[in-house]
């Protein structure tokens, strides 16, 4: 239940009757409230699209769903790198209903091109998108893609609507100041239907003008020039009649394809929300400062899109994902399940001396690959020595370094333990330097490495040494106990090569960090602040696709039982909400993005702020150190820039962790930190602190 | 957030790692669940709808919203008592998308008359209807009319949609079994848009064909027979080939309007649902037996609806409104506040020399009436006597014994009580046995009449006393101490014409019985019985109308800030949601009147059951009392008859109350009747309770 009201009222009732009574019903019909000058039927030509709906803008952490509730418009003014991807969300509700049955009315979304002072563009369509956030589950979440530069949207009454809007700067973009508009216009139910097409009535009386028009002529045979000529004229003028009509009108002046539509919707009418970029002259790198490793199941992607294990379809369609999934910044590995948890894991499909091989690893964006420890696509003529051979084309490339391998998901018992020491062997007997990859939870269960669960959790590195280099552990192990980050370390030998990485899945779970659908913005965003914050070096996550299975492409999504809401799930296939076959990202999936961003800043090192110490909401002891060094690399005046601009993006970042709770009551924590903040209002919703 | 998941599925997950770890993700990608055959893109006229979306049924008790998981489909099996209305819901999820954009598809809804074997009808428009169940503040609440017999919904990914049939039995409907069914069809993405009209691109090359035909014949005159004959036979196949095209093939049989779609689209790929309705020969009288009064604000009608008091629109407009609200069997008054929570409210808005007035009056659907004290359109002739003039007609007409006055809102201290007795002493100066009305929940705050507030609100009748006939107390004095209404009826003097009637309105709060948007169905329906139960004689509701005030028809429904969402709103105006100027219902309202149709045999009473005490969830004491004797006025079989049917009739609803709750906890409480209690499956989530 939303028990939020109509927070834009001025006045509080008088509430009576305290002691068990009263209804307080009377208090308001003294007057009206707001200055709705509305009267009677509305045509949206006629009245100020603001009169007929709210538009406001909310920053991407927070969940717009449809009972969110109207703020004021403010202008948007967003910071970012080149190379970098800031989004924003535009809110839509409907004051009154204008449209057809079933809906409050039909708006026009029209963006411009973001234009800077010196001519340089951020064009429309390509560095800057527009999505439908849809519900997935009641929770806002699945960002389907809108037409562009113009599109339409239908509101529902009582309804908010949100639309995400992506910048991605590119590479090459001219720092400077970039402006361009949003324009949101009412318009006529449903727009195309009544203008742009024809009518079943209509068409029926254009097909029996047109059918009488070939009975007065078609007999013409055996006739003589008067009558023809007569039974011609009469036709033409039948004709001429139904070329002139207004159902044509639209094509009177039609020298090629006119469309004016778009341009007379927008009016003085129109609500206009300007947008102002900063595009900073620092390129954030292709490569992440953080491998963050994400599965994709094969066998969903098979059952799904029908396409079978090793066929073309199938290539194309892990390289469909492959691709998509790299603009995230994240390096997928496919996944396919075994017995007891085995996994066949493998970044690219074709096997080492394919070109795909080195197009997949060498891309810049891919941080880490997986190596399979069997051919993927088994043939009749797979050599018995295939392991060696892949291993030995790849270690003799540079990206070698980014390989890992990763065999078993969360041993449990002696014999899992054993199977993975036994793979180990033979890869390393092949490439001493390799990779093995090991995510775990605890030890064995049928042979107890210390007297207590959690110290034998830590003792597994001196267990499993030297058949694992990255030691990748559950979050969910350390609960609220985060000090216990320090035994795990402890255990490690770095100087040996060894690293420690995390994963996330059913747990840990609401305040802390995780991409549970329903957990706040900013709890989405943090997974990957928390790594870097603990000191890990890498980052796993099982599944990005593993919605239940279907075998078709357009079945409904549906979560696996047994699993949170959204658990293994960061994006959906499009087919589900268009005729588009590309995946359609979660809300979930952008803000992992947006937190992997910030972290590739932390590259540079250059930075002294001393110690900062926040703690989230209820996360405990979550304390965020941020320890950097002038760069003597970088000239003194690039430096102070920088650190003005990731200063004002980082903490810009952090305050919405705090400014999403709609409630306030988070902000309440900034009375700790008196000295350091001050609000400002150049960004809806954003607070900016300032050390 | 909805946790349910999947609960179709047989197997559970093997959820490992308790003691803080584990994903247990693995455990599904053996093989698929379910029989879902579909395979590639899919084509609705090819595949069984069964395959494309999940239809089932639910109680008029359910809150179906979105997120409501799908459940086996069973037939509707429904009594209903002749003039009686009964409710159930149709729910329609998607399993795939087939549609266009943004949707998942459209369903054709076909519905059939419910016919007997011997021929009688409820034809379908009349006697069934079909609502959308639009969610207001994401409950499910408006019933948006549907169009009949056959309408066309878009269905959403992942959401479920409800449709909200009811059958209005009529008087004179001859008892027996009626058989209908609901024909459930997946269609193309809008049929109408893609199949019925002519799209811009087809338009034009439509326009530049017969641009062109135009050309080749216009310049006619001065040409030989010859070349006019071949420049017609050109035309001629222009013209043929154009009629000829796909575009308007559907009319090449068009000797009239001729409109195929709807049969062609059903098929024997369509769902379907049979309904049986058994209707018995029993009439609910048509006067409610317990007068329930409900208020509408004029001046939310005047202000929304741009209608200026007194006018002829503004009669017009109440009048809608009275009419509208009369086939819930409730007993309409108009009211407008004053200043301390004086009130002037009427049922009729013509004074009682006016024909209306006897027409409103006399209505039997009517069970009382407010008489206002002032004129309610004043002019420049209002005589200084008006009130007693009023009376004196009325007082003389058969349904005298339907007036009250109602005076004043919940008299807060002694000035407010004296003008009360001040206005009602006038009143009974001209009608002695005249009623007036009052709502409290208190004594007088500064002239205590006892020294708890409690004791004090008791003591009322003797302060008032006889200024007061029928004393309207809140359910929310008594909170959880129901056995205090006792007290309230020990003050009471019946043989002097004094009545006990009560009102909801902010409170009593769940887990009461109120009308606030969110409670459950049960919640709703229960309000009524209450009433009955306790012993109240009427009951009073202060508003159904009173959502926030808007100048346009159209304008987004807002609740007033202050109180429960839903209270003081039963009904919206149907301009939110379509062009139509017909109110649309709230399922509470429909609740409501289902509550309301049980109470109306009571009237009978001649049964037999002796006590059933049952306990509603956490509602103290709330016990049901059934005390009936036989009638010795009707046959011994029309007796049975009746039992067996009030007695279906009535458990259902009790049980419904529990069986509502989805997590099945209330059903534990039937472990108190064992010997009681078994269930059928008759009908979808019902439960029959035996004595």
């Amino acid at each position: 239940m939303d028990n939020a009201g109509n927070p834009q009222d001025v006045s509080v009732p008088p509430v009576e009757g305290v002691a068990g009574g009263g209804t307080a019903y009377g208090w308001i019909d003294g007057g009206l409230h707001g200055s709705n000058p509305l009267k009677g039927s509305i045509d949206p030509t006629e009245v100020p699209s603001a009169d007929l709906l709210h538009v406001w803008c909310m920053p991407s952490t927070a969940n717009v769903g449809p009972q969110e509730m109207p703020r004021p418009l403010e202008p948007i003014t967003l910071l970012a790198g080149r190379n970098e991807r800031e989004s924003v969300q535009i809110a839509i509700r409907p004051k009154v209903s204008w449209g057809g049955p079933g809906i409050a009315g039909v708006v026009q979304v029209q963006c411009s091109d973001l234009c800077s002072t010196s001519g340089d563009r951020l064009v429309v369509g390509q560095s800057l998108t527009l999505r439908r956030v849809v519900p997935i589950l009641g929770v806002p979440d699945a960002l389907v893609p809108l037409d562009l530069p113009v599109t339409q949207i239908s509101l529902l009454p009582g309804e908010t609507t949100a639309i995400w809007v992506s910048i991605d700067v590119p590479n090459a973009q001219p720092p400077g100041q970039y402006e361009g508009e949003f324009i949101i216009t009412a318009t006529k139910a449903n727009a195309e239907s009544s203008a742009q097409f024809l009518g079943k009535a209509e068409k029926r009386q254009l097909y029996r003008e047109l059918r009488n028009c070939l009975d007065i002529v078609e007999p013409i045979d055996g006739k003589t020039l008067d009558e023809v000529v007569e039974r011609v004229k009469s036709a033409t003028t039948s004709l001429r009649r139904v070329v002139l009509s207004p159902s044509f009108s639209e094509f009177f002046s039609d020298n090629g394809p006119v469309d004016m539509m778009d341009e007379d919707a927008i009016s003085n009418l129109s609500v206009r929300l300007k947008l102002s970029l900063t595009v900073w002259e620092f390129i954030l790198p292709a490569t992440p400062s953080l491998p963050a490793v994400f599965g994709i199941s094969d066998t969903v992607i098979e059952d799904r899109f029908g396409v079978q294990h090793g066929s073309d379809e199938w290539f194309e369609a892990l390289d469909l994902h492959f691709k998509w999934l790299l603009q995230y910044r994240i390096s997928p590995y496919f996944c396919r399940w075994g017995d007891s948890m085995r996994v066949l894991t493998y970044t690219c499909p074709w096997p080492a001396d394919h070109p795909k091989s080195d197009e997949y690893f060498s891309d810049s964006r891919l941080a880490a690959y997986a190596v399979p420890l069997n051919q993927v696509v088994s043939g009749s003529d797979v050599p018995k020595d295939y392991l060696q051979k892949e291993i030995e084309i790849l270690k003799r490339k540079t990206h070698w370094k980014k390989a890992y391998f990763y065999l078993w998901d969360e041993p449990l018992n002696l014999e899992q333990y054993d199977s993975i020491r036994n793979m180990a062997s033979e890869i390393h007997a092949y490439a001493a330097d390799a990779r093995v990859l090991t995510t775990y939870y605890c030890g064995p269960s049928d042979a107890p490495l210390a007297p207590t669960a959690f110290e034998a959790f830590v003792k597994v590195p001196k267990f499993l040494r030297p058949h694992t280099q990255i030691y990748c552990t559950s979050e969910w192990v350390f609960g609220n106990r985060e000090d216990l980050v320090k035994d795990v370390i402890a255990e490690l030998q770095p100087e040996n090569g060894e690293e420690w990485w995390t994963y996330v899945c059913m747990g840990p779970s609401d305040p802390h960090p995780n991409w549970h659908l329903g957990m706040r913005g900013t709890q989405h965003r943090a997974v990957m602040w928390r790594v870097w914050k603990e000191g890990g070096t890498g980052f796993l996550y099982w599944g990005a696709n593993c919605y239940e299975k279907a075998t078709v492409a357009s079945a409904e999504i549906r979560f696996r039982r047994g699993l949170p809401p959204g658990d293994g799930v960061l994006f959906y296939p499009g087919e589900v909400f268009s005729h588009s076959h590309q995946p359609v990202a979660s809300v979930r999936l952008e803000r992992l993005l947006s937190g992997l961003q910030v972290l590739f800043w932390s590259n540079f090192r250059m930075f002294s702020w001393g110690h900062l110490c926040f703690s989230f909401l209820n996360y405990c002891s979550f304390v965020a150190t941020i320890v950097s060094k002038s760069s003597p690399r970088l000239s003194a005046a690039f430096s102070l820039r920088m650190h003005a601009y990731i200063r004002k993006k980082f903490f810009v970042i952090i305050l919405n962790y705090y400014s999403s709770d709609t409630s306030g009551n988070d902000l309440m924590l900034f009375g700790k930190f008196p000295s350091y903040v001050w609000m400002i209002s150049d960004s809806p919703c954003i607070f900016l602190f300032v050390v």
